[in-house]
């Protein structure tokens, strides 16, 4: 009992215990820790043998250095001070801004009306044409703009339908293993059961599909209403992508076992090996080829500004896509977004800006053009660089890079740093990450955040800092540690 | 049961019972009918018996004409596209923004770095330190930046605090009635239970403390854990504004029944009759006046960048202060917010820039003053042409415009108007708004969606909408309704 049980309504002992059982990581000890040692380098930039903090636990671009494509900026810019699209301004403003910016802002506000106006509940119907246009254009099968949500961020949308789908703490929800754990805390704070399929690390973190039929009867067996399968492609942590047949596969059991498919295909071009397949392609062209079989498949798929080539997270706009839902479940979906008002406008600009860049032959395509392979090419390069780093250092191991923003690698731990760990009180994988993070001042998460294989330790590690130089800081710590713990 | 419950996972039978459960009419029925007239009015412009419809349903100023203030959009222009602050477009950009403005879009980007970077959870320090910095002028005690949370919007403050707060379908909160259905409407997502005390409408909706105490002891005596009471000052939907006096009460209510209060202060600056004491001023005289007696009051007060003269809805900022919390309590609400990872950036800056806005001397300053007082002045005036006119309608009484953004005025009905609306299975009050909306284009939300005394009925409007003509609008249907429906 907390000393102030008898003094305050709240304490830690009566309030919400499915808020105190989410568990969040990515934001956890390691970040708080990490943030106290930027500020203690901010007001003294000797207190640690280190000069500054990289950021390497959490998908956040421009935090580290990545540039904002510039044509997305000058049209926010401009949505942001109308006035700047008024004649009298033209001749400056023409010094400053390319034509196709200021035609893209006179259109998002005539469909907005203002950023600083709420928009309809789903976002502004404008927008999510577009949106619709390039699903269409993506997947080569239509898309209806009403069945398109405008959200804040890809977190809120993953909020939306797992609140829809949660109906007693006996519905359960497929989660991969390891996940991001946005799924398992928001499961956690509506008291529903996690259901957890193991990805295969040492096949480049591939989905079994045999093993998913495995997971979902178990489940069943023990009185667990299984309704959702949750599926991140590419994958967080694992960076792995998904082949078409493994889609097609998940597909094909998600109906024989009627369960809901959350896809999240935020990091959907950021793909190195092969090309991105959505699960919505891959169900319609089911649908075609087997008429009536796939018709009520519930698919809903979500999209983010904060990944791919865009990175913008803090602009916190995003957007999912609903497929063979119930209309009457449809409507409460709509309700609960409702009750938020809308998302940021701003957001929902971006959304569209991303969706629809500047095209071949316009002003913009070629600054943009070089700005996204730039970024792709730097993230390709990061990638497959930290990847030989690891190669290189004793015990670890880590698949080939294949897409997102993350690796997660292995690490095999002496028996002397799982025992100094223990004396602390932590998770092996806990103690290291927080002794790299004291070292170096390279932040990662450990890969209890995720969940892994029982016995075996990870962490994730984005590769999104520039340079090289940190990753060297990595190897160097690794060998250190080792040579510390090793009896 | 639903035909497609054999073929889906998801029907409306088996989904989350508390989604369901939950109701927000501002966004319900008549905003649906309300934008579908709008569409068929943007295809067939003499397809209904007026031009455009009033969206008098929602405080959506921007939507209604109102023009952002200056200083504040130019700034977050600037921060959109940091290359405008460059040395070499230096020439060019003071033609079209003022040096005040440039300085504070450099201190906000130094701050946040990017507005596409996500930021700390709780917001950007220097932001938060902005906000403490105004609390404290404004009630002329401390206040602690790292007790400041930035939010999307104030809903989402709601919801953070109302979600640690639910721990069981036992858990009571005090609200008021008729209230802004936010509250019922997360309370009924968490399955806790809404206790209901009931402002006084002849006494201009004031809060009757003692009845505070009869409806805690109600509740308590049938097992209602009560934990907490909500309080909408300036009121939404009633205009009131809340005397010294009264919150001082509420507060020695609240602290005799140990509650956490809620203290909704989103229209703080929309204050026409007396002015703006907030909870955390009389919270800190008390303490001042009888040192340790009010000590673990806790006090949640939320702010937000959608209403006062500011009303940028469509950016999403807001902020809570968080006094008196046990820390095991903060630490949970921290890791609540954590999970969503972060407001919108430019939400942030926007807070920011609402609680320092420019000063005295400063270029900007006049323009702003210019721009804050038009605005004040003209919802002042709408509110008090609107309430003259309710004077002059048949049945129709409401109470001196106080604050807030709204009017709830009373209507009463003849039998036939009752007997009309049972025939179509709806409310008076819904059957009246309807008609109203269908006649006029004029959307306003039946006073069934805030709660109302049994067999009372209302409907909410905002004043924000320009000109006086709806309200002609309005004056004219009321006479002709009554008339059809006298008998």
């Amino acid at each position: 009992m907390s000393s102030t049980t008898q003094l305050r309504s709240l304490n830690y002992d009566n309030i919400n215990p499915h808020v105190k059982a989410a568990k969040y990581a990515v934001r956890g000890e390691l970040a708080v820790k990490a943030e106290a040692i930027r500020r203690e380098i901010e007001q003294d930039p000797s207190s640690h043998p280190f000069d500054h903090v990289i950021f390497a636990n959490i998908g956040n671009p421009q935090q580290l250095d990545q540039k904002p494509i510039t044509f997305f900026r000058q049209v926010l810019s401009l949505v942001q001070y109308p006035d700047l699209l008024q004649e009298s301004n033209a001749e400056v403003v023409k010094q400053l801004y390319p034509e196709d910016a200021l035609e893209r802002a006179k259109w998002l506000l005539k469909s907005v009306k203002s950023v600083g106006a709420y928009s309809h509940s789903q976002g502004a119907p404008p927008l999510r044409d577009s949106v619709a246009k390039y699903i269409e254009q993506r997947d080569g099968h239509p898309s209806d703009p009403e069945s398109i949500y405008l959200t804040t961020g890809a977190s809120s949308g993953v909020n939306t339908l797992l609140h829809v789908i949660a109906s007693s703490p006996n519905t359960g929800v497929m989660i991969p293993i390891p996940q991001y754990p946005l799924y398992t805390a928001t499961l956690a704070l509506l008291d529903a059961k996690p259901v957890e399929y193991f990805l295969e690390e040492h096949a480049q973190w591939s989905t079994n599909c045999d093993d998913l039929y495995t997971v979902i009867e178990k489940a069943q067996a023990e009185g667990t209403d299984v309704r959702c399968i949750c599926v991140i492609n590419p994958g967080n942590p694992t960076g792995a992508s998904l082949p078409y047949k493994s889609i097609e596969d998940i597909i094909k059991f998600a109906a024989e076992k009627k369960l809901v498919i959350m896809a999240d295909e935020v990091y959907q071009t950021n793909v190195f090996v092969g090309e991105f397949v959505s699960f919505k392609k891959v169900l319609r062209d089911l649908q075609k080829q087997e008429p009536g079989k796939y018709d009520n498949v519930e698919l809903v798929s979500f999209h983010s500004t904060s990944k791919g080539m865009v990175g913008e997270c803090g602009q916190r706009g995003g957007y999912f896509e609903l497929v063979g839902f119930d209309p009457k479940v449809v409507q409460e979906i709509y309700k609960f977004v409702s009750i938020s008002l809308c998302p940021p406008v701003g957001g929902q600009c971006l959304v569209e800006l991303m969706v629809n860049p500047p095209k071949e032959g316009e002003p913009s395509y070629d600054l943009y053009k070089k700005e996204y392979d730039d970024i792709y090419n730097g993230l390709k390069t990061r990638a497959y660089a930290l990847h030989k780093a690891f190669g290189e250092m004793e015990g670890v191991e880590s698949q080939d890079p294949q897409g997102a923003m993350y690796m997660f690698p292995t690490v095999k731990f002496p028996p002397g740093v799982v025992a100094a760990a223990e004396k602390l009180g932590k998770k092996p994988d806990e103690f290291y990450c927080m002794e790299l993070l004291k070292a170096t001042g390279v932040c990662v998460v450990p890969g209890s955040g995720f969940g892994q294989v029982d016995g075996t330790w990870h962490f994730r590690t984005t590769f999104l800092a520039p340079g090289t130089d940190w990753v060297g800081r990595i190897v160097e710590f690794h060998k250190k540690f080792l040579d510390t713990y090793r009896n």
